[in-house]
C-alpha cells in the first residue's frame, strides 16, 4: 500500500473533533428549523455552463470525467458545486411548481473548489446557507428575517468565539455615489473594497488615478467608507456628508431599518454593526450585503457572509428574488477545532462500559447494555474479559465516565471512575447524570 | 439560462422528501451511537491507486480536474469514492495512532459511481456504514454485535416495509466445498451466484461444463445452497449431506453463534436467516457475509450488505481486521419516497404561523414567535398581512396546523385550521400537542 498521508486542503477530524462539528450543524439545523426553514440538499454536480455563471471562480472548478469515458454521453460538461448558491438556483427553477414562496430554505453541504490551500481556505468544506426566495417580489423585512435568523444561530453557539456581523447596503453606496456625480461607480466600489489590505491614503490615490475622480470627491468617498454604528446613529452620520440622491435614501432607510430590527438580539456573543466599508461583491448583490469576522480570528476573513439579490434565479416568466447568508463551517471550526481551542468529552458516544465477568457471560452483559439503551444510554461491552484493572483503563482511555459490574448475587453495581465511587444500580431504572450521558462541549475558554 | 432539468442518476428530494431521509438518517446515527458507535466524515476524494484496489469497479471512477490546470499537482490522480470502506481503510491506517481499539465508526455520505443509472443504481447516493475494526485481532463475537445494532436500526425505522437479513459464512462454504474435493472453489462460488437468476438446472449444468466437477458433487453444491433457516437449524441439514472438514465445522459454529445471537431481536418487522446460497463478493469477505433484502422490493436487491474482512486494511507493521454493514440509504428511500409511500406531514417544520394584523405590527408577531420559539415550537410570521382568509390559506398549503391571532384587546388566540377550533393561548405557555410540534413521518400501508 502506498503510504498513506494527509491531502492538503481537506480537511478531515478524527471522531471527538467530528463530534464538535456536529454539534454545530445539529444546533445550527435546529435554529433555522425554529425559524420555519426547511432543509434540502442538492446533488454535488451542476452542468459546467450553470457553474461558470459566476464568471471569475471558473479556475476553481473540479471537472469530472469516468476513468473509462467510452461515449459522448457528457460528463466532461459535469463539475463539483463550489458553493450552495448556484444549485440552489437551479433547484428553486426546477422546482418551482412545487415548491411554496417565499421559500425558506436551509442547506449544510461540503463544496469543492480547485484553489490554493491556505489558512481559512480549503479544497473541500463545508458551508451552512439559509435564503429566503420569494416569487417575483421579496418584501424587505425577510431581509431582517435572516439576519436575525443568522443572529440566533450564532448566539445558540455559545462554546465560540464571538462574532461581529457587519452589515451594508448596496443602494446606499451607489445613491452615494451617484450623487456625489461619480461615473465608474463599480470601479470606485472595487477600489474601496481594498481599505482592508491598504492605507487610506493610498486608496485616495488610487481613487484620483484609476477612477478619474477628483480628491475632494475621493475624501466624500473616504469618509462614508469609515462609518460605522453599532445603531442607526449612522444615519445622521451620512446626511452630515451632505450627498442627496434617492437611491441614498432608500439604502439609509432599508439599513436603518435592518440594524433597529436586530437591536433585541444582539448580545456579548454577537454583534450587528452598521460598516459602510462593507462591498461584498457587490456585482450580483442588489441591496443587502453581509460579512461576519470571528474574533481573535480576523485573519481569516469573512466567515458568514451574503445579502440581497434581486434575481437570483428567472426563467423568463417568473423571477426569483432572494436574500441569503452563507456561514463557512469549516472555515469556522476547522482552526479552532485543530488546535484544540474547542473539544468534546469524549471520543465515544458511549457512557457507560460494562465490565465482563467472562466471555460466557457475554449475553448477559448484552442484556444490561440493551435495558440502558432502551433509555437513550449509550455504552458498549466490554471487548474482552480481562481484569477488572484492565476494563476500567479501556473505559478511561475512551472517556467512558461509568463501568458496569453484573455482581455474583445478581444485582448490580456502577462505578464512576473518575471519583471512584461505586453504588448498587438497577439496568432497568439507572441512568448518569444529564451532563454525562453524550459527550459535552468545551472551548478552551471556558475550561 | 439553458434548460433546467433533473440529471439522471442523481436523485434530489423536495422538503417534505427530504425530511423524511433526514428522519432516517437521524434515526440511524441515534442507534448506532447508542451502541457506541463514533461518527467520522472522510473526504470525498481519494487517490486513483487506492480506488482502483478493489478491481472490477475501476470503470465507475468519477475522476477530477481543475477547469484551468496549470500545475502538473496531480489532480489528475484523485477520485471521488464510490464507496465508504476504501476510505475508512485508509482513515484508519492514517489515524491508528489515534484511535482506541476496537475502534467501533458510524459514517453517512453520499458517494459517487459512474456506471449506467436503473432502478435502485444511481451515480450520487447516499450510504450508512457501520465497522467495528480491531488492531490484529477481533474476536468473533463482534460479528454478531454488528449484526444486532444493524437489527436493531432497522427495526427502529418503522414506517419502512420489513427487512430480511441473509447470513452466510465464507468459511462454511469454503470448507464444505474443500471436504468435497473441489479444487476450483472460487470458480464454483461464482457459479452458485448465479441462483438468483437462473434456474438450478442451469447452474447444475455450468458446474459440470465450467467448474468441471461431477454431477453427484454438482447435487451436493446446489443442496448446500438451497438450506435456509430462521434459527441454527440449519447445522443438522448441513451435518445431513456428510461433508467432513474442519473449515466447515468452524464457519457453522460462527454461523450458528450468529444466528442464536439475534434470535431475540428477530422481530415482524426484521428477520435475520441463515442463507446458504448467499456469496457477496466472497473475494474479499472472510467469514461472516450479509445481504438484505426490502419486503415488497426484491427487484432492488440486496440494500445493506457486508461482512467479515480479515485484512480490511494492513500497514506493514499491523493488520486491522474489520467486520462491518453498509446500508443502501438512497436504494432504499428514492423507490419509496418517489412513489410517495412514506411521506412527511407537512413541507415545513413550522407547527404555527402568526398572522398579521397588518405590517406595522410585525414586530409583536415576531416577539410571540420568539417566545414560542424559546420553547421549542417551530414558527413563522406570515409573509404579508393579506386578508386572514388568505393568510390561512397560506398555512394550509404549507400543511402548518396551527394560525396564531392577536387580538386588539392584547389577548391571543391559536385556531387549529384542520378542525377550525379557536381557542385563547399564551405565547408564553402554548405549545401543540406532540404530534404537531414536528412533520411526523407515515407510510402509505399505516395511513
Amino acid at each position: 500500500m502506498a503510504k498513506i498521508a494527509p491531502l492538503s486542503g481537506f480537511p478531515e477530524f478524527l471522531p471527538e473533533q467530528r463530534w464538535v462539528e456536529r454539534a454545530v450543524i445539529d444546533s445550527l439545523a435546529a435554529t433555522f428549523e425554529l425559524h420555519g426553514f426547511a432543509n434540502i440538499e442538492t446533488r454535488a454536480v451542476e452542468p459546467l455552463d450553470q457553474l461558470l455563471r459566476k464568471g471569475d471562480t471558473s479556475k476553481e472548478v473540479y471537472l469530472l470525467r469516468r476513468l473509462q469515458e467510452e461515449s459522448a454521453e457528457g460528463h466532461a460538461g459535469m463539475g463539483l458545486h463550489f458553493d450552495l448558491t448556484v444549485p440552489f438556483a437551479r433547484y428553486v427553477l426546477e422546482n418551482a411548481g412545487k415548491l411554496e414562496f417565499p421559500f425558506r430554505r436551509f442547506q449544510i453541504q461540503k463544496v469543492w473548489r480547485g484553489e490554493r490551500p491556505q489558512e481559512g481556505r480549503f479544497r473541500e468544506f463545508a458551508q451552512a446557507d439559509i435564503d429566503i426566495v420569494g416569487r417575483d417580489t421579496l418584501p424587505f423585512h425577510h431581509d431582517v428575517e435572516v439576519t436575525r435568523v443568522m443572529v440566533d444561530a450564532l448566539t445558540r453557539l455559545d462554546f465560540l468565539p464571538a462574532f461581529r456581523l457587519q452589515v451594508n447596503n448596496r443602494k446606499l453606496i451607489q445613491g452615494f455615489y451617484a450623487g456625489l456625480g461619480i461615473e465608474q461607480i463599480d470601479e470606485v466600489m472595487r477600489l474601496v473594497d481594498k481599505l482592508d489590505k491598504l492605507p487610506k491614503e493610498k486608496v485616495h490615490e488610487l481613487l484620483l488615478a484609476e477612477a478619474g475622480i477628483d480628491a475632494a470627491t475621493a475624501d466624500r468617498v473616504l469618509e462614508l467608507a469609515t462609518i460605522q454604528a453599532a445603531d442607526d446613529s449612522f444615519v445622521d452620520a451620512v446626511r452630515a456628508l451632505g450627498v442627496e440622491h434617492e437611491l441614498l435614501d432608500e439604502g439609509l432607510d432599508e439599513l436603518a431599518a435592518l440594524v433597529r430590527g436586530c437591536a433585541d438580539l444582539v448580545s456579548e456573543r454577537v454583534a450587528v454593526v452598521a460598516d459602510l466599508s462593507i462591498a461584498r461583491g457587490l456585482d450580483y448583490y442588489t441591496g443587502t450585503v453581509f460579512e461576519t469576522r470571528l474574533a481573535g480570528y480576523e485573519s481569516l476573513g469573512s466567515i458568514c457572509s451574503g445579502g440581497r439579490y434581486d434575481a437570483l434565479a428567472s426563467d423568463g416568466k417568473n423571477t426569483y428574488p432572494g436574500v441569503g447568508i452563507s456561514l463557512g463551517v469549516s472555515r469556522v471550526l476547522v482552526p479552532l477545532i485543530s488546535k484544540g481551542l474547542v473539544t468534546a468529552s469524549r471520543a465515544v458516544p458511549s457512557a457507560v462500559l460494562i465490565a465482563l465477568v467472562d466471555e460466557e457471560s457475554r449475553a448477559e452483559a448484552d442484556a444490561v447494555a440493551s435495558s440502558l439503551r432502551a433509555r437513550g444510554v449509550a455504552c458498549e461491552v466490554a471487548p474482552s474479559a480481562s481484569k477488572f484493572g484492565k476494563q476500567i483503563r479501556t473505559a478511561e482511555r475512551r472517556g467512558i465516565p461509568f463501568v458496569w459490574f453484573a455482581q455474583a448475587d445478581g444485582t448490580h453495581q456502577v462505578k464512576d471512575i473518575r471519583s471512584g465511587e461505586q453504588v448498587e444500580a438497577d439496568p432497568a431504572t439507572w441512568t448518569p447524570p444529564a451532563n454525562d450521558l453524550r459527550p459535552t462541549i468545551a472551548s478552551a475558554d471556558n475550561q
